[in-house]
């Protein structure tokens, strides 16, 4: 890899559509001095756009072949990709990949491996698509002190969320329709659990955990819930409210102590986060001198997710791994057992008397229905049966959404524009 | 600079905002193991709200104190500035500076000094204060072929530009109005040529064209008009137009040719840009694959300034330059002699006609004053007396804002989100 004038050449697995991105890009620009020379897929019947021996079924064919630089790898199979990395590094070679859910369940194992392989393994296109969140968490953001972060990080949620807020007639199949509309668009797979119950987001959440704040979370310490419990009258209650729905992933952190969740979040209509729409993705960052900063683009696509690889190439070109340096640094960051949010529950009256509300903001009743807002410690909450509910809609509410009680007395609404201060 | 465990000696040069935003950093976080040593300044009369023995007027107490690591220059005087940063490069001592108008009109020197040294020398607080944008556009945007960029990169410009939007009673005073509210606030200095002629934004665009395009311009290449000849009534077409004015740093590219302006543009007011307000900077690029992405954060201010120096600080721990690739790579990148832009010309009739249209768009006359969008080559208008009126509002119309002509067919207004696209 130190040999910057050599053309690199790429043994890819998988060939869908960030691989024939990858593939098209590098065709295009020749001078990147940067070839795919073997693709290996699974499915020996599907019928290929490109000629048969660029192709193998053998992933040895690209593992022990030397001369092939770097791997990278863009398969489905989480289980599949884990062994195709672990085998690459071990042999030596620098990997590229873009399987979040993969990397967000074996960051153990691979942070090992890296340590005791010393190759490189970057994953910048795993996380928000061509946005650099990683690489700047890693290198850029390393010393003023973050705070803590939120963003938009899933595509498919985001697409659906804007059709929602856009639609101006909404029934009782409005997230039915749109889920629908989302799968025919090619923004929704058929089964589309991994997305709306948050789960991508998850994944993606554990990464920025460890690039912005050094600790290492299991997915399932993330506390998540998606967006499919979502009722036309919530994305109605968002708009009377200047509101919008978003499903936001969040890392909240202070004094050692983080908590990372992926919840529906209700946002002012004003604020940054709210304008991003469709397949846009953002993630904002708050640090204690930088003030709030937010970086913007398309989260997910052929082409865009193609060029966050491509970075990752160029940069192993120059040398360039994850220092890690917050995860030496942090070592003892906990995960907080107490937060307060303040949280919209609606639906079946009986099931949101179970959230353990400190203190109630609003309450409002029709028919079997309830709506609150109120305090509640999101922590504890996670941990009780009802944060499962599948009746439910739970929702974090953003400042400036709703009236706030300040020294006994509930202020005037307040919707100063957040995307300026 | 090799070994990361030693604390980091810091000689200081100035101590305005950004200077006393280092300085209170550093001291709330012993973490970062940096701490100023020593602090020139001028004015030994001044009274000081650190102790006296920290401070020192002769440059040489830092220049030639073997026990400072890093000189960091921010002082407002380019002349002063270039001989301290020749000086200290020259002794050995990397150098991070926040001083755009001495870097632009410098860099073919400072260029040969780090050449020549091997010391380096960032300055990502030059350039949109806190966003990271040159280290960005040096490392991660290497290989995803850049297409252009354009952003907002004066806080001065934009606040008063954001006052003017938003008043609803505009006068014929508005603009000298607005310039004193600024400087009122903090937002404007009293001498305020060099921001609201575009000075600034010309000097922060010199070091853009450099870092994203490897092109060394003088800041009297940089295509520039500023904002204060734009009149009440000029806010009022663009607001009646769905669209807002702004100060649009802009560096096109093409097949090796570059243009770059800082010019009043009217965006639609769904743009990604129009959303960016008073002392906000934003820098959006576009790629050939990752489509458009854009950053947003303070571009001004004490914290956010001495955050991008601090963010050098910890680069240069690790060992950090730039490597200037692009400058290497594409060394014979062209000035463009051609580029047609959508241009509004509003003011005395005589002097609109001095305008070159190719192409009329729509022309409206009051009085003795016309108003006429049309298109024309930017390169050539450059460089007519015309581009110099004192009395002529002269500002780029963004794609989405007037009806454009097609195929000899007028098309209805189109206000796409552009913001999703």
């Amino acid at each position: 890899m130190s040999d910057l004038t050599k053309p690199l050449s790429i043994g890819l697995f998988g060939f869908g559509a960030v691989g024939q991105g990858l593939y098209d890009v590098l065709q295009r620009t020749p001078s990147l001095r940067t070839r795919i020379t073997r693709i290996c897929v699974r499915d020996p019947l599907k019928s290929r756009s490109l000629p048969a021996e660029l192709f193998t079924y053998d992933r040895e064919d690209i593992l022990a072949d030397p001369n092939v630089d770097v791997v990278v790898e863009l398969i489905d199979d989480a289980e599949a990709a884990f062994s195709i990395v672990s085998r690459a590094l071990r042999n030596g070679k620098p990997v590229v990949s873009a399987n979040k859910r993969m990397i967000a369940n074996k960051m153990p194992e691979l942070l090992a491996l890296q340590r005791e392989t010393g190759v490189p393994f970057l994953y910048e296109a795993s996380v928000a698509g061509s946005i650099p969140i990683l690489r700047n968490l890693e290198e850029y953001y390393d010393n003023d002190l973050l705070e803590g972060l939120d963003g938009i990080v899933n595509g498919t949620t985001n697409y659906i969320l804007t059709q929602l807020a856009k639609s101006s007639s909404l029934n009782d199949n409005a997230y039915a329709d749109a889920l629908q509309d989302a799968q025919r668009k090619g923004f929704a797979e058929s089964d589309p659990t991994m997305d709306v119950e948050g789960w991508d987001a998850a994944f993606k959440t554990v990464l920025l955990a460890l690039h912005a704040f050094g600790k290492v979370l299991r997915p399932d310490q993330v506390i998540r819930r998606g967006i499919s419990t979502v009722r036309a009258e919530d994305i109605a209650f968002a708009k009377a409210n200047n509101a919008v729905v978003k499903l936001i992933a969040r890392v909240r952190y202070s004094e050692g102590e983080l908590l990372a969740s992926v919840l529906p979040t209700l946002l002012p209509r004003t604020d940054a986060l709210a304008q991003v729409d469709r397949e846009l993705n953002a993630v904002r960052l708050e640090a204690a001198f930088a003030d709030k900063q937010w970086l913007v683009g398309k989260g997910a696509g052929g082409s865009p997710t193609a060029s966050a690889v491509l970075s990752d190439l160029s940069a192993l070109r120059y040398g360039y791994r994850y220092a890690y340096r917050k995860l030496l640094a942090n070592g003892t960051t906990r995960i907080a057992q107490n937060w307060s949010v303040t949280l919209l529950a609606a639906g079946p009256a009986k099931e949101v008397a179970g959230i353990p509300f400190s203190n109630v903001i609003s309450e409002e009743r029709s028919g079997p229905s309830t709506r609150v807002i109120g305090t509640v410690d999101l922590a504890r909450l996670s941990t009780l049966p009802v944060f499962r509910s599948r009746t439910l809609f739970l929702a974090e509410v953003a400042e400036g959404v709703v009236a706030e009680e300040v020294d006994g007395v509930v202020n005037e609404r307040e919707l100063a524009d957040h995307s300026i201060h």
